[in-house]
């Protein structure tokens, strides 16, 4: 090579080089980024891949008392809006406060139902886990308590191995230890700053998965609809409807007719409050009156409807502590730590969503890596308190947000009133028919069936709707974990799809500009006679570079083809255009060096154009710099076809003589 | 929306616009791929995926007698080159044939034993493959048989289960079974033109496999050469370490003088050969030599030496049928498949990178997946005349290769010589000692421990170096299937790892052009007042939409510390330069509606430039374009700096007044 090392000296100096072989034309030398040793690249790689939003920024040239408040601030986001807290804030929090304590008491009930809990867990975990978010939490309108999936994948997960009926306690036993580890789970990913990971649930596969087990948690609820005493503990399709068929016996009319009105009440009411926001208060009071009207009814007419089943006793008092009811080994441990894992990373999906969508509305930021520690500290402590899993609810945060809250304090209240509730209430419910539970869970989970959402996945992206799909179906025949885990495959996939075969376009020069664009969509452009210009739309890696050195050569036999058949004149350079090259690894570099040798024996010349900082990186280690040499690389397609075309005017014969372009200039001068 | 769906119209129609607020600068509308149907769409995509090359390209525009002779030649390439073979090839053929016959046939034996297989499938292997290949294969170089890595991990991984040495016949049957179901495997790969597959196993992947097997099986060969009768079956450093210890009484200095000597001269000869390619032959005859003359050396001296163990009587005659010991059902069917998928990928790995390897040197091209289609039928073929897993071997292909072979008659010669040896030459291998098989098979894998090669992993890509070291210490720590999984994993979690957490960066302009690049990296950049222009380098997904969010956020923030610091113009405008996002999902979109809707709020203008094809597709599809409008999007960022400029001068007061631009402008027209 003709290259000394002198010149790769020049690439990793900061200068813009004009030089060039005919005057007029402007030619910039492509630049290396800043020199960086080993360790000060795995610094600033780790701290991207860990502290993207560098949440320290705060703490940056303060004083050292300062430096400890803001801490403190850090670590209990109370200590941010506790002491700005105005007493006229006190009202709306309280309103909002009242407000989704009406919905979470019978909600309560209906979620520790759903995970085959007694219904009185379900009040526990609207009791403490608020509390604890207010001190943790960093979202003014999250509404804390059990949720609907979170719930229905305890339950389902648990019942296939142990029985809620025949072994009440092992079942609670399981129960705690899983949310127990959901939360060690939770708060390690926020500890660890590893809260990526919920992002590899994509919008598509969770509106696939919540639909999916929205309809199976409604068909569930036939159970309690339709008043059978006997039903699967499964969670399929299957298995459910064949239940509901089987027992039609048991089927009786007074449970149906009373749950089908109130599940309508309760649509209607649903429906009313979506058509108008300011409404929101009909929808949230919904299912209390309905409790309360239903109770009523129960109590009433109590010795003529025999076939209603009722709530029964409940105990009165605080939530009892629970921690000597964790286990750290035997047998069930595999099953409460897996439990624990799928439910705790789905309790955090939406919690950390709810939080992000009325973060964005009222402009605040919410750091996810945060609310997953303060979600995972809530759980822990709930496991500690009988409480089961818990995270910031769609429906709840929506009516808080809706009714004004304005501070964590609405939670706080909210948690009032559920001790209010434990302590003196409790008997009020003993009447409290079963039938409205299921209704509730019904209406509160059939706006997850978001059809328009998975009807736009399908008009914008085919395979984000085949990753929906999966999760749908998986969720509805085979099983939830199995469902969730094939959906999020198919996404992975995608993003290797688009890796292994990536796209490549030929360029062309849109006239009167330096402007090079893609032949096929712009008419205006149009082809750069002698050249070849490929945009490669991808970095290349293993995956994808035996498939990129096939198309390039195809790219290039078509040309030919093309050329023939158009009298052109014959092809001399080919430029790959390496802006939309993001990265390279070593199978790359073999890919271009391969190249470069095989077009060089067809007498062609391989140009590089303006490839991205880490890629250059790459080129200069791999010492492919010095056999591309100067005039192998340029800034702008622009300027290389300019400096090419006139150094073949210079030297009409050179490109059949001379392929070591770098070595003949080196020459000739 | 001030913008209707007529404008949307012109985004689709194929026409560069020069409009602009202020006359001298021209503006280009960034137009729409040309439409396509969802058919169409899938039937390119999935061509791409499955036809990158085109394959039938040669097939167009055929009369239909010639494409009859093209399909034939397409099937059996031997009716390619075998109408134009001419005599004077066959003297370099069968020169080539012979030599690789003399280096075949103690190689197959050693390997055989690699495999804990008689020794005679190894020359049975050596004969009828070869044949099919000379029919089937486009390759010219490729010279057939078994090679030690497949016979290696097809031993390791069977006789974890079966002994060869307490059930022969069943471990016989087994591996049989196993290379069938590694021909069918490869084969289907091909035929379902899924290729790409092997790519998964990138570079350095196989440079620290490679290695690892090379260095367990040169550890596993101290078996022969110390004398040691009883030695462990596994696979791993520590038991076969252990071994060599463990029975220190068993060593014999005969077996050892011997085995070292050969080795030593083995080795000298590789070096010699390797400083030289001209004296190739010496490496080439070094094993035959070594056999011949070892063989002499236990013969003259049988009466002295009860020390070294000897090969021992071989059956004479051609390959048996052994389609009878095939079985598709049974206890050992799952492991038979597993093995015979496992050796099967690595085969065709090593056989398609080495018929890659020779076409690139002469300048022909190797189409990958009717090279898997070959190899898979002479596999499944060879299952039934007794041969165990054979695939193009590294030494035997470059010995081929620099002994002039010209077409595939080279292999057919091979055969035949093996064939000879078969029928009339085996009594001669009685007394071959066995230490001088230790000795063979440590002299061929030695050159696969490439440690230049990781070398220079370490120097371009540290996550290449480690996923590298995953596969050596996985190899040689774990097992061989283990090792090879950890290793893809991390290859695949380096692609993941790259999406998820893309690079981003300020660009400024070049003084006196329109390019705009790297703040960071080119000095002579310089920030564009009021603007900040962000570089996103790579597609937005789901994966990384949260993080790329959180990233576009603080980049405005510190740049307003910035600008603080310094003085500036209060930023107005935020430029995205989509170029190198090379494709965005439904998340993606949502990121840019959710950014655009925040910066809003803060009165900053959100504006895209240079969307690639696929992302405006979906930007349209999505209504996202209608809500930008046209001033919203720009086809370069020299172009949008210009442009809003001028717009600014034009309307001093524009920025804060009027966020929706696209109506500001309809207005005041």
């Amino acid at each position: 090579m003709g290259v000394n090392s002198n010149r790769v000296e020049d690439f990793s100096s900061h200068r813009i080089n004009t030089e060039s072989v005919m005057p007029g034309i402007e030619i910039h030398t492509v630049c290396l980024s800043p020199k960086k040793t080993t360790l000060q690249k795995l610094k600033q790689r780790l701290s991207e891949i860990f502290f993207p939003d560098d949440p320290l920024y705060r703490f940056k040239n303060q004083t050292w008392r300062k430096k400890l408040l803001l801490g403190l601030q850090f670590l209990f986001p109370i200590f941010q809006w506790a002491p700005e807290y105005r007493l006229k804030l006190l009202r709306s929090d309280i309103i909002s406060g009242l407000t989704i304590a009406s919905l979470a008491i019978p909600q309560g009930i209906s979620y520790a139902k759903l995970a085959n809990l007694p219904p009185i867990v379900g009040l526990y975990s609207s009791f403490v886990p608020p509390l604890i978010y207010a001190i943790l939490g960093s979202s003014s309108h999250l509404g804390v308590g059990p949720v609907s999936i979170a719930s229905l994948i305890m339950g389902s997960m648990l019942s296939e191995t142990v029985s809620p009926r025949d072994e009440p306690i092992r079942y609670l036993k399981l129960a705690f230890t899983a949310t127990f580890f959901a939360g060690l789970f939770q708060a390690s990913l926020g500890l660890l700053r590893l809260g990526f990971v919920i992002d590899f649930l994509s919008k598509a596969t969770l509106v696939g998965f919540m639909s999916g087990a929205a309809v199976i948690v409604s068909l569930q609820q036939l159970k309690g609809l339709l008043g059978i005493s006997h039903f699967t503990s499964k969670m399929q399709f299957i298995p459910v409807m064949s239940s509901v068929f089987k027992h039609r016996d048991e089927w009786s009319w007074q449970t149906i007719v009373m749950g089908f009105s109130f599940l309508v009440f309760m649509l209607t009411t649903r429906h009313i409050s979506m058509k108008r926001a300011k409404l929101f208060w009909v929808s949230a009071a919904a299912p209390l009156t309905s409790v309360i009207l239903s109770t009523l009814l129960v109590f009433c007419l109590r010795s003529k409807t025999h076939n209603i089943s009722f709530i029964g006793h409940l105990p009165k008092g605080l939530n009892p502590p629970s921690a000597n009811m964790l286990y750290f080994s035997g047998p069930d441990l595999e099953l409460a730590i897996k439990t624990g894992i799928v439910t705790g990373i789905l309790a955090l999906t939406e919690g950390i969503s709810v939080g992000r969508t009325f973060a964005a509305l009222k402009n605040y930021q919410v750091d996810g890596n945060k609310e997953m520690m303060a979600i995972g500290f809530m759980n822990m402590a709930g496991s500690c308190s009988s409480c089961f899993v818990t995270t910031g609810s769609f429906s709840r945060s929506a009516v808080n947000y809706n009714a004004g809250a304005q501070t964590a304090v609405s939670n706080i209240v909210m948690a009032t009133a559920v001790l209010v509730t434990l302590l003196f209430l409790m008997p009020l419910f003993y009447y409290t028919p079963n039938v409205i539970l299921g209704a509730i869970i019904i209406s509160a989970v059939i706006g997850l069936i978001d059809y328009q959402a998975a009807y736009c996945l399908w008009k914008v992206d085919k395979l984000d709707f085949l990753a929906c799909l999966c999760s749908f179906f998986g969720v509805l025949f085979i099983s939830v974990p199995l469902g969730l885990g094939i959906a999020v495959g198919v996404s992975v996939f995608k993003i290797l799809l688009h890796v292994t075969r990536p796209n490549s376009l030929i360029m062309g020069n849109i006239k009167g500009t330096q402007i090079y664009h893609s032949l096929s969509r712009y008419k205006e452009a149009s082809r750069v006679p002698s050249f070849l210009i490929l945009a490669i739309e991808s970095p290349i890696y293993f995956a994808n570079s035996t498939y990129l050195q096939e198309r390039v050569l195809r790219w290039i036999r078509e040309e030919d083809e093309w050329i023939k058949a158009n009298d052109g004149s014959p092809l001399k350079c080919i430029i790959l255009d390496m802006t939309a090259v993001t990265a390279i690894d070593t199978s790359g570099i073999d890919l271009l060096c391969e190249l470069r040798k095989m077009l060089e024996k067809r007498s062609l010349k391989l140009v590089l154009t303006n490839p991205v900082g880490s890629v250059m990186e790459k080129l200069h280690q791999s010492k492919m710099l010095d056999s591309f040499g100067l005039n192998g690389i340029y800034l702008a397609v622009g300027e290389a076809v300019a400096d090419i075309s006139a150094l073949w005017k210079s030297q009409p014969d050179f490109p059949e003589d001379c392929n070591e372009t770098g070595q003949c200039r080196e020459t000739k001068r």
